[in-house]
């Protein structure tokens, strides 16, 4: 594997899910293989677990991880092609991604979308641009469309919570006071897509997800429905897809609660906004697991970077 | 030891001096106690000596440290229970915490107060979220009320310069132009209390700190006449602790001479603003001890991170 | 060496180009010289690859770098003598520098010039301070007047990329959108007076560098005069030295392009506005040395942190 941008850079996702466990069961057996390499960690926004799990899964491989936040760092980067730089921005991201790939052995960035331009979020600029001009492997730590490092440790959060061989996973939107990137639903449901799990998305209508993503997925506006014997519920908000960007609904009834969602696994991918997404008696639950989820980002990213020095 | 919140939690503060001061002596002696474990330091607020001592306490003991200023490289904390959390902040103490307990084997966070509302303040909320909700032990890098590393620091300092069995030592307060907390004048005393020394307070009227703490210390209101044979003459500014955050008193007459202090030792936490808390001629004498105080946050930090990796 | 805050601190350029290229090839020879030393970064400015390199070249050594963000992570720093810090400073250099070199080996500083206050931004107040009040050795990753790894950094590319003995260097002035400093353009010319080249300046009347700098160096105000013949281009716009910090000029026919510089090798220290200092054609070229020249700061620090440990 040279990148690691996508979901669908996971070729099988049993067998990644299966050396990820390995790696949570024995995280340092690998720590001579990062001996003298570095990873660049870039910081286009805000991170709490990213910034932290993909640091910790370093430092368990040997690597050297040196953090940067792009915009309070160093300076404002132009992406745009045969653009005369007159304006705010100080340095083109061909030179940008060019030097840093002569620091540092991997690259990671994240990069959230503006929710205000689709075209400009799904052409992906900032992440591709670094896959295009950099010399040395990316790693997607959050995009504007995806968010596979989630999305993968998602996956090993389920398999390893299973209460039986195919459970039924559902993915629900929840209300939220800010507009919110498609990312997380989005690289969720392709890694649902990948495993052996009956899957639905219940959303309220006008937030249906970019349907090249959800494919055949069936979705419900009718969220009681969608729940019904429900083994893992998975809460997210994100903006409008159609109206790109725009908070088109609120409604409270859409919360995920103790009542709604009985012994199903509650998960999310955190932060979460409480008594807002979900109630304090689900997350304060043992059916939560959140803090878990949070747990096997470091192994999720530990095998992506795994196989990527492998790979070098 | 489990956490390090407060200077309470020194059993034995001889005995941790002595200790303190033989890792200064041999500062790699432990050098792989840390091995393989992770210091994550949360800064709410600025930080210089802290911020460096503490990562230079964790590389000593063979840690890594992972740094994070969580306003600006995360997200806003929620610390309210029950909390509609749809407001500025945008994830809860509760997973914030937790989270990261799953990171590192040992959190130090610095989270100031308010100064407006004392009850909040008191409550210690931060700091006492972080050791209700994290599974990890927790070191105090100064909380609302108190700096529990300065105050052992200044233990430690103190004794290395004692010019005798029993030394008198005064604390005195300094006009500033801000509104400053109590914490370094808090675990000063506290400190002091747990020392064999003579110790006096002096400030203006209005500006007695928390009785709870001062207890039976005794308090002048004449600086000149607590001044007098003084041995060490430790100066902070703080804000009045009865009307809670205000600046009551600028009288530069409070300001700390050469003249005033004659040949006794100085000593100040810093950063200290010159010419307002103390004059250049004491700073810059050979009687001032505060690069030493510095020198010795280094060594408070060891011990106390030792003290958690023997116990973990 | 015990500190590195000019170029004129290379006693021998040739032999120093020589050890860096022996260093590039093999940049893990010394990793244990550094051995339980750290080396701190302290920014008062935007950086990228100073910030990244210097960090490299540290690691490359075996050494930790502890990166601090002056103005956002820590406090306001006072550099005048005998100031009544009443202000907005909260910090003397004094105690600053002193307390740093205590938890660190070798400190490292970036602090840009005001380009208001001439004779304050000549007077190098920050870099000066710094090396009067620290203990330690001061390695300067640019100054009000210099950036000497720059310039180091661009004598090894020449030397790596000459095509003659003696090749000629033109150092050309380009237009800007914001008042730039002077640094790089001065220690590009002390490095290039070391250097056995045929070296002339070009600029725009009233652009003329420091003549204390530039001393015999031809000047041209005719960029095509200039250009003939050269083997390396290398280009930097500043603002007035004259006319002290002004913007005198933004003429576009002083834009480097590929039909002025020919087969002539390019160079900028970066970062740089694409199709204002220069035209996309130019950087896109097999001429162009600027991602070769960003490598190459990392060897350029890693010797003078060499030298540096091998003299503590």
């Amino acid at each position: 594997m040279k990148n690691f941008t996508s979901i669908d850079d996971i070729d099988n996702i049993e067998s990644w899910i299966q050396e990820a466990r390995e790696i949570k069961a024995n995280p340092l057996k690998n720590k001579k293989l990062g001996k003298h390499k570095t990873l660049g960690l870039l910081f286009f926004n805000s991170s709490l677990r990213t910034r932290l799990s993909t640091q910790k899964a370093a430092l368990n491989l040997g690597m050297h991880a040196i953090v940067m936040n792009v915009s309070g760092d160093a300076w404002g980067i132009e992406f745009g092609d045969g653009t005369i730089m007159n304006g705010n921005t100080a340095e083109h991201i061909k030179e940008a991604a060019a030097v840093v790939s002569q620091y540092c052995d991997v690259i990671a960035v994240r990069a959230f979308p503006t929710l205000i331009d689709k075209e400009k979020d799904e052409s992906e600029q900032v992440l591709k641009s670094f896959v295009k001009y950099a010399s040395i492997p990316i790693v997607n730590m959050e995009s504007a469309t995806g968010h596979p490092l989630q999305g993968f440790t998602d996956a090993i959060t389920i398999t390893e919570n299973s209460p039986k061989k195919r459970p039924k996973v559902v993915l629900s939107w929840a209300p939220h006071v800010k507009s919110l990137p498609h990312a997380v639903g989005n690289s969720f449901v392709q890694a649902m897509q990948k495993m052996d799990v009956e899957f639905v998305i219940t959303n309220p209508e006008g937030y249906n997800l970019n349907p090249e993503i959800t494919k055949k997925t069936p979705i419900y506006h009718n969220q009681k429905e969608a729940l019904k014997d429900a083994d893992f519920v998975y809460t997210k908000n994100w903006s409008s897809y159609d109206d790109y960007g725009k908070i088109l609904n609120t409604d409270p009834n859409w919360m995920i609660t103790k009542e709604k969602i009985g012994n199903a696994k509650f998960m999310h991918c955190l932060p979460v906004r409480r008594n807002v997404v979900v109630e304090d008696a689900v997350l304060d639950s043992e059916n939560s697991l959140v803090i878990q989820q949070a747990n096997n980002r470091t192994f999720a990213a530990q095998l992506v970077l795994k196989k990527i020095l492998e790979n070098l």
